[in-house]
């Protein structure tokens, strides 16, 4: 590996690979043995945002005069590419973020992307997703449309699934129609480049607007803050930390652009005394597997459990313990993932958590921290129940025992929004009194109740929320994972009102436009055509 | 009329009208005679603002265990008995607003109010518009819900139909399961005391919590951010200047609270050569009517007229101006509105606008000001495009006169976000390739697109999109007007994962729950009811 600019990787702007404006650059790590990696990617001024933005004006301007079947097939090759490139993709990312190989990349996470583009595929084509809604007798038609760039920053946890020009906001932001400015997720930067090549391959096949897909690797935090609040943006989905997505969010607020955030969340695990009475030893084994999968690097990892005083508790949480001790260590995804997850192990400990595992950093050479278990009162919780909600990203939990239902109620009002809540409690009837309780307290705090069953596992249906109050996301009425409804977050609502048939959208003429998409006619959802 | 605490009006919060903890007293001005009127309010302190989040979450928790049956049955009982106390709130709105008592008061503004109301209540109960969405092989099940109490503040220009305690964003809110905290628009607290005692008894005989429905008149700027950003807060809904707008957004916005604004909109009106050619006098006609109807104090009127420059074009412009000087000078709906309005014509007239018409102050008397018709070339409004597209609600409206297509795709393309955009062309195809260009702009910049239509008049239809990009409003997928799809701004989605089928709500149990409820069950609309 040599230094030196003449190395640096370019950006794809403006339907070109080029040199970026650079202001400098940055390599990623290899967690699994803290390397840096070869590749030098550029950190952009704001000279290549600014084109980037013009492009997708542009594109944007192409784009919406295109047939949808356009868009379709970009998407459907571009799946078919990324299964042809997957033994590179597979490589690139197992040596960016330190996740295995198989199952996980080749056999989870990739066949999931790409089943994510043909969904959206589907949907942009057939339509449904734009809710059509037609008032024969007021003349008035109105539907769900695109509303221009939209702005993708990835996380770091789902390389593919998630991936900035991959990933479920990328398919959903091009679906509805729109051009894409993706930040790569600075961990991964050469994974993401890669599918930039495979997207730029795509978009020429399909014959989309060359800037339909741009990708830059890194910007100062202030340039990121201009780009989602820049007049030419249509809106942003970012999914990361807390700290930085809030200051985007802050700068898109007050330009009055939709911003949609995936920050935080500890998803709150209730298990009641029937349910371990019941199914302890069952609901043990569910949690470890769940907390500890992925070395915990999930937005719905449950890190929070929420248990009653009785001696079941106390013998689920000794053999918890000696779980987390003996269960092998993963590799986490970044050093700066290692460094966030000591401080938040860091920060519960000193609030007054009391370690039962783990809480050190072993010498492995590699990116890692003992899998921590945790434990305080609910008193003490309440008693600091901000500090007691921080989010401990990776392989670690926090146990909250209380003394009695009541304290359970309080700690429950307290939570902050999450995406997911979980309630595990007896198997026959006599505990509904407490789950009702707990679920109506529960379930105005997160997007998912779940009940008997552990929150990692997001299925891509139209059922899905993976959302919730905030800080879980910025807004509580959408969802990131779910072909459609994770669409709308990417569109305008237009009202047609006594527009002349001829000039309409092909969605809202007579005719069903694919003779099978639902629109909402006069009140009653159909799929028929109606006489004209 | 004596003055004193004494005779301060009480607040309704917490089920009982009781004195406020007030800083202050207000009273409205009738506008026709520039007289204050009678009754003192309070400028309610934190204190209030306080027992009436308190009182409303307890409200919010008991309403959510309540049958829908009940919220629809006060919905349809405040409905009747604001047609039984007709009189008195024509009577009430008239004194503090100047709208005319008949037609519009009693036979166009009250009728809607009522309808708005009854409208609610069937869509609370079907339950259509919480959208089930059932995946019965992932076993995932999904709805909006209701999300604790809702702000509202109420715009000044509807004492009715959108009053904060009776109109749209307050019947979307309870129709959508949310108490509301209400605080009235201070030019009409009259009236809104009088729905408040309505709504009371209405509250009563449908038995819902008494806190479901509160009223405040008036609180400081200070107070009313920390309402609209307290944890307790679940949305807030706000009608009015884009000044005091932006301050509740800014302050939600920081504690991620939904909020949605409806703030400004001139309305562009685009009048090509071929419509003038075709129906010049036919379009003069409905524009005067349009643009001066309830002295132009509508969210849509349309105050800015975009045409091209001919001798067409001349003509019409000088028969408008005619038109202006002509028409009898409505009544404004406050001294507020006077003074803003002033100040809006001077800042048009400052950065170079011509007058055609108006621009001054009658001595009358009363709240009024002159008809007031501008003019600037495109030239111009380029030069200074957000100047020129300062609102200036009320009598008065600014054509801008490009010379050619291009200057007027630049102007399109710099207009800010509006409600609505309408666009008069030639009657046959011959201006089809125009159209398709200024269409495609406008429609990126508006709500709702309308053709050879005046933008006033909004019909409450579920196709309605009574919205637009900011600065119209926070959000661009939201509509204010047209039930059901209003009431999803007041709402959460929530996603039931593996929950046991006698726990979930009853709109996501297998039977349909009224027998006519839209559900989509694995892809596809359907009112059936699901095997089990």
């Amino acid at each position: 590996m040599r230094d030196g600019n003449e190395e640096m990787q370019p950006v794809w702007v403006g339907g070109c690979w080029r040199p970026a404006t650079a202001a400098g650059a940055f390599q990623a790590t290899n967690p699994s043995n803290l390397q840096l990696l070869a590749p030098h990617f550029p950190l952009s001024t704001w000279s290549d945002l600014d084109e980037a933005l013009d492009a997708a004006v542009e594109a944007h301007r192409q784009l919406r005069s295109l047939p949808v079947e356009k868009i379709a097939m970009f998407l459907e090759s571009y799946a078919a590419l990324i299964e042809q490139a997957k033994e590179s993709l597979v490589e690139a990312a197992h040596e960016e973020t330190g996740l295995p190989r198989a199952p996980r990349l080749a056999d989870v996470e990739l066949p999931r992307t790409t089943a994510q583009m043909r969904m959206a595929a589907a949907a942009a084509r057939r339509g449904d997703w734009a809710m059509a809604t037609i008032d024969t007798v007021a003349g008035i038609r109105s539907c769900y449309q695109s509303l221009g760039p939209v702005c993708v920053f990835g996380p770091n946890n789902f390389p593919f699934a998630f991936n900035s020009i991959a990933g479920g906001d990328f398919v959903a932001a091009i679906a509805a129609g729109n051009p894409v400015i993706a930040k790569a997720n600075s961990s991964h930067p050469r994974t993401t480049q890669l599918f930039a090549e495979l997207a730029a391959k795509g978009v020429d096949q399909a014959g989309l607007p060359r800037s339909s897909v741009q990708l830059i690797y890194r910007t100062s935090h202030e340039d990121g803050e201009r780009l989602v609040s820049d007049s030419r943006c249509g809106a942003t989905g970012y999914t990361g930390s807390r700290h930085a997505g809030l200051a985007l969010k802050h700068a898109a607020d007050r330009a009055g652009k939709p911003i949609y955030l995936e920050l935080s969340s500890v998803n709150p695990v209730v298990i009641t005394r029937g349910a371990l009475a019941d199914a302890g030893d069952a609901i043990l084994e569910q949690y470890v597997s769940s907390v500890l999968m992925g070395t915990g690097q999930f937005c719905t990892n449950p890190g929070l459990v929420l248990m009653l005083q009785c001696p079941e508790t106390d013998a689920f949480v000794d053999t918890l313990a000696q779980r987390f001790q003996s269960a092998p260590v993963g590799t986490l995804l970044s050093p700066a993932v290692t460094r966030s997850l000591s401080a938040a192990v860091a920060t519960l400990i000193d609030r007054g958590a009391r370690v039962l595992s783990g809480g050190t950093q072993p010498e492995t050479g590699r990116c890692a921290l003992a899998n921590t278990l945790l434990r305080c009162t609910a008193e003490e919780f309440l008693a600091d129940s901000d500090g007691f909600q921080t989010e401990a990203f990776g392989n670690a939990a926090l146990l909250v025992v209380a003394r009695n239902e009541d304290e359970l109620f309080r700690v429950l009002e307290q939570l902050e929004g999450n995406l997911t809540g979980s309630i595990y409690s007896a198997r026959d009837g006599r505990e509904e009194t407490l789950y009702q309780r707990v679920a109506d307290l529960l379930a105005m705090k997160v997007g998912r109740l779940l009940n008997d069953k552990m929150p990692t596992g997001v299925a891509v249906s139209p059922a899905m929320n993976h959302g919730g109050p905030y800080p879980a996301t910025g807004h509580p009425g959408f969802t990131a994972v779910g072909i459609p409804a994770s669409m709308l977050r990417f569109a305008k609502l237009t009202c047609f009102d006594n527009v002349r048939h001829d000039r309409l959208p092909l969605l809202l003429r007579d005719p069903n436009p694919t003779g099978k998409t639902w629109r909402s006619v006069d009140g009653a959802w159909t799929t028929a055509s109606m006489n004209h």
